[in-house]
């Protein structure tokens, strides 16, 4: 669609002609394609700056392209996000793709809306992030287009995965408090019921890496997990469920599972006039700015975000040109930051 | 443009035969079209879920619609941007338009970029969230496309503007410090040169009504402004620079010029030993979750981001179905919201 009154649009033939190139060389230099020298693409990229040229995505669209990355986030709140799509927005730096990002997803019917929406336009790959979508959706859409699945556990012939081993990013927390003294270590989870989540969403594998980690430290009596949201507000819930309980009952540690409860529990836990770590330990994940700024000092799992993100493009890139190649998986490994706000416990 | 291998597209006239009306009928609903009786549109929602039809983008396209908003965002990882985020899709919610973001512009090329990638795809219309383009460019874009600007300041024929008074917000800040009794009351600004940029960006607005304000309590002579950047490293840098002055010049009070400049401002505070008010108060703006945050409680100005969204919406949807109307300006009233980080200053 044209914009009312636009005078005639500069075409790659204008810009071909004006670089004394052929037409297929500019359409080369354009989608980055091998055979293009340094000095063609400087020649072709002067002429386009001097023209004003810029490639129509509608044109490009019947040649099979849009040169658009569609990126769904579940929630543009959560300070872990910005990591992964500063990874994929450098990765795309130097080429011609750009990155439009689908917001507000906090549930099936959004993720499919935002989906098909993707889909529907046009777009030439789509990096989904920690979907809660049914296994079927997934598959519905990595076979409509190229897409990467990142923050979810599980494989599909359909699309690639990007994970971080969340199972071993648990433990890490757990051995980290075990090691300073605690045996009541208590985690916050975000609810899940549906079976594939279960076993695919890192949440639960955060849950069940607690789990399984308290058990091997001897706590297992001590396992107690408070099922809320992965939200500000989810972490101020289970802060103050724990805190409503018995004083013996407490917990001299929480595991929020993501640095945006953490936040939520710290609020609670400051409401409530308990001193971090003085009266409880919290430790979050993710190592998102704000675990790291100073009057927080949030020990926190770091699960590498921005790496995340360089690996869906990657493999993104891969797949958009070869759609039909088996599926990847990259799992990159975690590892923990202590920081100020666990200690050890009270006597 | 289809993707490879997909079964025939359920079409809108599937759609109309299955819910026994028109097409044009069906269109009108698609497209919230005045006359589709409540009777009407929920018979053919009927259809379209039944028969799992989608609107098809690139065939909209063709009529003169993409029903796509593009909202240009300068950096996701300002707390205040999620505001107007959440009031512009609430008020798309029950309308067939998507929104898409674009992601990471804080500069003029960036923002070109963005802005010729949404024009270049068809979008019907665009918020821009407190761009920094010249005006000829946003004049460039609002010709070409309807486009509202959010957070920054002037007027022009071919966009709508919607901007809180921070010329009045920064007078709210001062006047609440100097009630506290604070004299030497720094303010740390966005460093700004052009002459346009001075005149209609928020952070000049607010860095000129702190200098008046400061006149209007006869505080002149402490006028005292450091010129880093909106961001977290900004906000660190001014109180760095601000602290390495002689004990007498240093300021009692800050006025961070954005409550993520005061994260940063309270990260450099804290690593430097300073209690927060005890020994410095700081002073935020946009009232941001973060400021709520309990363990930080930063005073800050609420200038009501869900509100800006919601009108950005009202003004655009009005444009797209008249984009030659005249055009439109929304000035909204801030208010101060004092926290714990702003007290007397010591004696």
């Amino acid at each position: 669609m044209e914009p009312p009154a636009t005078r005639r649009r500069v075409t790659i033939v204008d810009v071909a002609r004006h670089a004394r190139v052929s037409v297929t060389s500019v359409s080369k230099v354009l989608r980055n394609a091998y055979g293009a020298s340094p000095e063609m693409q400087t020649r072709v990229r002067r002429a386009i700056e001097e023209l004003g040229y810029r490639p129509h995505a509608g044109a490009r669209a019947l040649r099979g392209q849009t040169y658009t990355i569609g990126v769904m986030l579940p929630d543009i709140r959560n300070p872990f996000f910005p990591e992964i799509l500063d990874g994929i927005t450098a990765s795309l730096e130097e080429t011609d793709y750009q990155v439009l990002l689908g917001p507000g997803c906090n549930g099936e019917n959004e993720e499919a809306r935002v989906t098909e929406a993707m889909i529907d336009r046009g777009m030439d790959g789509l990096v989904l992030v920690a979907p809660v979508s049914s296994r079927a959706h997934l598959e519905h859409v990595g076979t409509a287009i190229p897409t990467v699945v990142v923050g979810r556990h599980g494989s599909s012939p359909a699309y690639d995965t990007v994970t971080d081993d969340d199972f071993e990013g648990a433990a890490l927390v757990v051995s980290h408090l075990a090691g300073l003294g605690h045996r009541r270590i208590a985690h916050i989870e975000h609810h899940e019921t549906d079976p594939t989540r279960l076993a695919e969403m890192p949440n639960a594998r955060r849950a069940d890496g607690y789990r399984q980690a308290m058990r091997v430290h001897g706590l297992e009596e001590w396992i107690d997990v408070v099922s809320t949201s992965y939200t500000q507000q989810g972490g101020y819930q289970g802060v103050r469920e724990l805190l409503s309980r018995p004083a013996a009952a407490r917990p001299t540690a929480v595991f929020a599972g993501a640095d945006i409860v953490a936040i939520g529990a710290l609020q609670a836990a400051s409401e409530a006039g308990l001193s971090v770590p003085g009266d409880m330990s919290v430790a979050g994940y993710d190592n998102t700015t704000f675990a790291a700024f100073d009057p927080i000092s949030l020990t926190s799992v770091d699960q590498a975000g921005q790496e995340m993100g360089r690996n869906a493009v990657r493999l993104l890139l891969e797949r958009i040109s070869d759609h039909g190649r088996p599926s990847a998986k990259v799992t990159l490994s975690p590892s923990l930051v202590p920081r100020r706000s666990t200690a050890r416990p009270a006597e």
